[in-house]
């Protein structure tokens, strides 16, 4: 019997079928800069009028280890906006305006509600992050991932004028570092929440936490913040007073704040000033997990960092408080010496 | 005993290594336009210069189970040719010229010398594409991959200026087809290639393809053409002539040709004016495999086609040829109806 490709486990109809719907997800996530349907390759947006030197921001990453509790708790909707966070939050550090968003959704034996309730979160994010869903992949891999398992890839491109782009150099020592709440653990450091979680407290997905008021899945799965509104918002309020911003992920407030700090400069922070969000309490207490491995690991509740000229901290909290974020002043930026290792340059008060 | 975030499965410093190496392969890829080192959290590229209305041409791709090729012969230093080649070859289809290119490599727990081997020939197809290797995610996902394997998921960033874009409107009924030849399967059409030779031929991974000269590894693992720089040399000899390309993929000539002609257009295509390649023979005689499930499987070795104005034909044809291409006549562009199914519009006098 002559055999075909649908038999050889990929199914292009079925591929087609999550297309369709896919595309009534991304239509309201349009932007006036979408060059609509033309061409069936490749997405296409234009410029922003009125940029004289535009520079293209472009930032990839996936979700991680989040996805394997995504899939435990077979909740699909809120990863895709994750995926689109973790790329997002990184376009904008260097004061760029997010403009499209691609995904890679790769799966073993493909799912259409699974794939649907995955791209609706990820238009979901596109929204709060104002990017055009302008495109993406859907592989099928036979024998690649485990039933019921998928991995995802996203990719954002942003704009901004060369003259008001972050370049990391314009930080000083006295600027002020402003904190925006994270909404838990965002996207990184599953791995060892999972181990503690799952293994060492032995919770089921859906078990209560002790202490949280909420299952395992629900305090796991809490979509990660996108600060792109928040971050417009700054720069309109404040412009020439952001010296710098900084996305907390894996390597935490120590491995990301020096990112956007010139040399020898570091930063003195005070963590007692906020509320730590119980999730990470529980995981320090149950892992053990000790307070250095815990803030080179996750974000703590500091999702964003925003470094501001001192005299313009209170109209920075403003800004981001009006956008709907918490903001709370974290310390300030210190001379540490050029001779001081990278993971050494924050340093902490309480 | 506290447990750390490597404990868990994630070493941080094995990722750092990594990425120290795909720094030094990605150098060499840089054009001017990068903005080198600027942040740390994005990709920076300004556009070239002398655009009137630029138009930001996006494409995203993996490999497919082409992976699996590579996991079984332990050889990773082609599959990232194949990343950007699926991705900048569609780029190039609406006239874009290719900027940058961002990687999504995930894995179990990484290997540095496969992780560095994939980036080398992601590095390779860049330099290609003369596109610059801007970014990319190196996730290590514990547990969610079999040992020695990793998926790959590839995004690049073209533009055009808007009045020269090919949007798929230009074609004529008239037009002339050409074939641009593609080094074999490319990236689709693995899982049927696989079931053929491993299963109905029970060939193992080095066992030599009778009749091809070749193990299975060397006919399957041929990397895919990149055709920037061959359409740049074309779109320079034969600028307004030029009324459509399409790159064929997943679907082949019935599934991607249509793309780019307007409704009521189909083509005539004989395929025997050129000597389609033996593992394509190979796939058809031992599926067996129907040559219409060909067709719509596999690019059967035309990897980009080509609608020019017939009077530019021999131009056109000099232009692919002298840019290291092997470029043939297929057919043309005729009056289908505009009630003929997709499927049906491009037809085969052999």
């Amino acid at each position: 019997m002559p055999i075909t490709y649908s038999q050889a486990g990929v199914d292009i109809d079925r591929g087609d079928a999550l297309v369709e719907r896919i595309k009534k997800l991304a239509r309201p996530t349009r932007i006036p800069e979408v060059v609509a349907d033309v061409g069936g390759f490749a997405g296409l947006c234009a410029l922003p009028s009125g940029l004289v030197d535009p520079i293209l921001v472009s930032g990839t990453d996936g979700v991680g280890t989040k996805l394997k509790v995504a899939f435990a708790a077979n909740v699909h909707d809120t990863v895709g906006q994750d995926l689109v966070a973790m790329c997002v939050n990184d376009v904008i550090t260097v004061g760029a305006r997010p403009l499209f968003f691609l995904d890679y959704f790769a799966t073993g034996t493909l799912e259409l509600d699974v794939g649907e309730a995955v791209v609706r979160g990820i238009a979901e994010g596109c929204k709060l992050a104002g990017c055009a869903l302008l495109g993406g992949e859907t592989a099928e891999l036979p024998g690649m991932y485990a039933a019921g398992e998928y991995d995802l890839a996203g990719f954002a491109v942003g704009v901004v004028e060369r003259a008001k782009m972050l370049d990391g150099t314009k930080a000083r020592a006295g600027d002020v570092v402003l904190g925006v709440a994270s909404s838990g653990l965002h996207s990184n450091g599953y791995s060892l929440a999972r181990k503690v979680l799952f293994e060492r407290m032995g919770l089921g997905i859906h078990d209560e936490v002790p202490g949280l008021g909420r299952t395992a899945a629900e305090a796991l799965l809490v979509p990660t913040r996108i600060y792109a509104r928040a971050v417009r918002e700054l720069l309109a309020a404040v412009p020439a007073a952001v010296r710098g911003l900084s996305h907390i992920t894996g390597g935490g407030l120590p491995g990301n704040l020096p990112r956007v700090l010139p040399e020898g400069l570091g930063a003195r922070l005070d963590l007692s000033v906020y509320e730590r969000p119980a999730i990470f309490r529980v995981i320090a207490e149950q892992g053990p997990v000790e307070e250095a491995e815990m803030r080179r690991t996750f974000n703590l509740g500091v999702g964003l960092v925003v470094v501001v000229a001192p005299e313009a901290e209170a109209a920075a909290l403003d800004a981001l408080r009006g956008a709907g974020e918490q903001a709370f002043r974290l310390g300030e930026v210190v001379e540490v010496g050029a001779d001081v290792p990278f993971e050494d340059r924050v340093r902490f008060d309480r």
